[in-house]
């Protein structure tokens, strides 16, 4: 039996949830989801402060994680998953990079939405790194935070429609790329609505990573993936502070 | 019941039946593999000239085999898949573009294992489109032809095994691509002497786009891949000549 | 005596024709232009599919008129340009690269005016391939197809003009590449009208290629272009359809 | 007075103590550094497990020193430095990518020195990202970890200067760059040796980052590095665990 | 003592003595400015023409002006760069890179807001010789020349920061970079305006400069920068023309 | 009539005579090579300073010779191509680009002679702006000055042709590229030798312009290669010195 280690590098049980509702229905009949939150850092990822202390949340969830067959992260930004790699010697795959490749093999050119314009360069840069900027023919923000997408908020879903259809229709978008985890609940009715795939990552990534590991593909344990050094670890003295004391000035 | 479309573009039964062993073995149960190997142009594909013809059969099996789920060109040229996009509405996946995306998302360097010298740039240039030439550390010729690569060479078996354990210890590559259909035989074989991941398009591409039909993704007909205009197509008054009238002079 | 090969890889006997006349004029006193259609596949070329198709009947063609000084292949998208290389010692030339490589010697940012928006991505790509695409400030389609265009249709030349002096004033044009061969016809038309250099490749193309031939440059048959390995070429049992089966479902 | 936030991502104070002397000596007078240790994660960055925890730490840094007019991060592999970029008004330098901007500005074409095979990926691809692959002609590593790194090194710091004279000598390298923070202490006895510009972070960092307060160049605050969105920080209830739990399996 | 030669490749004496006053300014105390103007060429900079005869200018001022500790080529177009790396063993920087180095330090994205038209394609060049081309949003021309720049044309500064406001809007560049000379006696204003960091490279680049000599760093002999070989000038028999004899004809 | 200008950039008289001849032999008859060589500066061009230089004589050679069908540029680096661009109507082409253009039409694989090491950076950066740099496998020098090049310098031939033997045995070379113009003597002696294209830019550039010009196409003076504006230049009140006064200290 296939045991995918699902990993929400935010705090938010309620996303776990639904993500692995998501990920199990994806996912061939006798296959297993272990879900797991991460206990510290922020409830939802708008930052590259969030993202980076969200990256070693998920250094810690893989190592208290070990034995599964395979592993995903959960969120767009991938946050640790090079560092995931190196701690598993089973195929990982993280949720933006599985979305964005879904929309390089349905589409010639893709669109990216995404929630805040601040992420619009990290995105962009993302996609320079896995060597698809050329196929994006924009990232468009409808700035809308993270808190404020999903299937409960209707009015979200109707602007990321718009935004889609915009898209298509100025800029020849073939394929949406939706830059949220939240937005995975509504890919289905975006999709119907602008009649273009719609791709998220978690169905399609945990479907990824299965697939790697049915094909007998496990993380290179070869350079940059090989297990990490036996580096000394420093005690940890005191608990971090549990919100963020900078803000604005 | 999930129905792949396996084509074979080159004339060779044997290769097609070997490729649909491999691609049913790798799919779950209950999925049925329909295979077809090309009529006309050549036994195996080591040149610009017999990928160009063998593209155009692409193009021919797929108006002969509408209606699948889903399809796989079982080449690693990937010829005609641009075009076989355009002729169906399912997803369409290209063998060497799967071994390729396996290859990145578990290594962060791979190397390419190929035939021939002289199909070095077109790998390399195949590399650069998909964006992942940074990503590979080599494309390294065996200087040994399609027609002796498979299970029944153990003479080529060894010398991809020696190639690959001089491309991880000299250039640090993680894990091996194999660039040809025939190669896919040994690539388990391949993979436990060397101790990196060996990755063929066979397998993992049948896989992979059982991925993007479960997850509901289909090619866009939106932009490139939209059906093909209804051009008048020229009757054909004489058969292709069945060898080729020119070599070398 | 210097003679060309005009390859046309659409089967319409009137765009030869046309063609011939242009490579004729172009060429110093002396040369003659042996001009050939396709005897089978799409009367145009507007789709990946009917590219496919057209590529091999550049294979076909160039086996058949061995023994010219050199080739010119008669289509924007240059279809089975690399095959064409390999069959021949004689340089080839595509109109395509030529028509963009006289944009890039006469300006330093150009635009490139095509048919049908399906085809941005494949000329974009294709620039891409040729280290181009940071030269070209934009790829713009007419939406008007190839059977529109040409020196009889006066409303087509005037949307490529109205788009010509667009993209000079909104975007830094500073010359133009005519994306399809029947728009070379009038050249010298949008050329006088806008006021930028206007490149098509059928003229400069049989230029270049003659250029080439008089410099003692031949295609090297060393690596990619090498002869084509003698791989066994199946019989053709029978016709292949006439008319695409596959159109919209 | 100019003030420099000296952070230090990993938990070794010698390492802070010695980075600190660098970048008193290297700022003019009357500057003042504010060094600070990382009090949790690991002793040295020699993974991107470690850089990933290392990151978090940068962050939490960023939060408990604010206030002074610059910072640099030192570590060569810029752990959270866009994150660190977002909690500061003031500007933020990496050691890593001042010592590659050094070297591009004194030399046409450099190479990199590093520690372990296993960095050498990662270091390519931050050289990408920076847009400086193309300078770079080769990044090489030691085989020799971080714990034997420094002036108390000697047979470390004559393997460098081997490994710089032949990159010279064989590759073309004009410049060196030390990839590793512990490696500072003797840049300059490697440039005598070897004869070329040798570069490192923390002396040309601290002044660069010094040279942008001067200049009156802050931290944009508009878009990517605009402050984080006030999202709620989970509480940490149990302290992490203080060593690394998985190392080879 | 630190002595800068600071060369302005144009003759305009005005600006060499408003970019000395910038320079002098932004070093540290105790460090002296030797400004050198252009005796012969262009009074500024507008076209490759002006910049060719500019960068012969450098490569004499270099010659008359051995011996100092660093450079600074006082133009944005940065001619004679190269020229002047080779003609000394001191550090060298241009005003141009500075300036949009020191963009990419404090912001992820940036624009170039430059004089006239024409130089948008040399800009664009430069920023992707660079590395930078992907992290500016947008080169935008005023279509003001270099003669209407500077603190005495307060309706340029208002065109300045028109453009400025609405790249920060509508292409969400976070800091401006102002690519001429002339425009650096307004950064200041138009950064209070604006509200986001304003880069030009003459006090940026004195201090750039500054820190790679007190780094101890000096341009590379080895390699690119070497001393010019001893080639043999020949006599100048004649006086160069001292206006331009060709313009529009 | 046809009258292409030939332009030396340097001072070598015997030079400009040998290239002309060249460019008369390969043009086709009734065309006329009006040949011209810089009063000033450096006899041979070997480093970026003798560029610049030379740069500068460029722009005095096209204000002295206009009235022209097209020009040549003389020299593989191209000093001046685009200053020589603004100041005609006429198509102007550089002896680098032509033959870079040259073997990427002739090979898919080519790899560059040069004469000195230091020269090789710039070479590299040459083809990365003419986006040929992943279709070379290599810029190899042979460490022998231009004052030895040419067909009187035998041990230089049979360097160039060792050279070139290796390149096409060990990395693939389809092509040589001769990166010097006093090679382009040998060049027909170094083809027979190798056995594969070896292009230079004198004839073929010479036949490239001319093919612009019958082609109609002339330089855009649209935008960047517009008419230089009519800024003032400064009166030249001494002569530049004869000989460059710094070289080695």
């Amino acid at each position: 039996m296939f045991r995918l280690g699902l990993l929400n590098p935010n705090t938010s049980d309620r996303h776990t949830v639904s993500m692995c509702a998501v990920a199990e229905a994806a996912l061939p009949g006798g296959c297993r989801v272990v879900a797991a939150t991460a206990p510290r850092g922020p409830s939802s990822i708008e930052s590259a402060a969030d993202s980076a202390v969200a990256a070693a949340e998920v250094v810690a969830l893989m190592r208290a994680h070990q034995g599964l067959d395979a592993y995903l992260i959960g969120c767009f930004g991938d946050p640790g998953l090079d560092a995931a790699r190196e701690l598993t010697g089973a195929p990982v795959v993280g949720a933006g990079e599985a979305s964005c490749l879904a929309a390089a093999l349905v589409a010639r050119r893709f669109a990216v939405v995404t929630t805040l314009p601040r992420g619009v360069p990290g995105i962009e840069d993302g996609l320079e790194r896995r060597g698809l900027r050329s196929r994006c023919v924009g990232v468009v923000p409808l700035d809308i935070p993270v808190a404020e997408q999903g299937a409960d908020h209707g009015d979200t879903t109707d602007a990321i429609v718009r935004a889609g259809e915009e898209l298509v229709r100025e800029r020849g978008a073939e394929a949406l790329v939706l830059a949220c985890g939240a937005m995975a609940e509504v890919a289905e009715t975006v999709q119907a609505a602008v009649g273009v795939p719609v791709c998220e990552g978690v169905a399609f990534g945990a479907l990824l990573v299965h697939s790697l590991w049915r094909a007998g593909l496990r993380t290179s344990k070869a350079g940059a993936y090989a297990w990490p050094e036996p580096t000394p670890y420093a005690a940890i003295p005191e608990a971090r502070a549990d919100t963020p004391s900078v803000t604005q000035q």
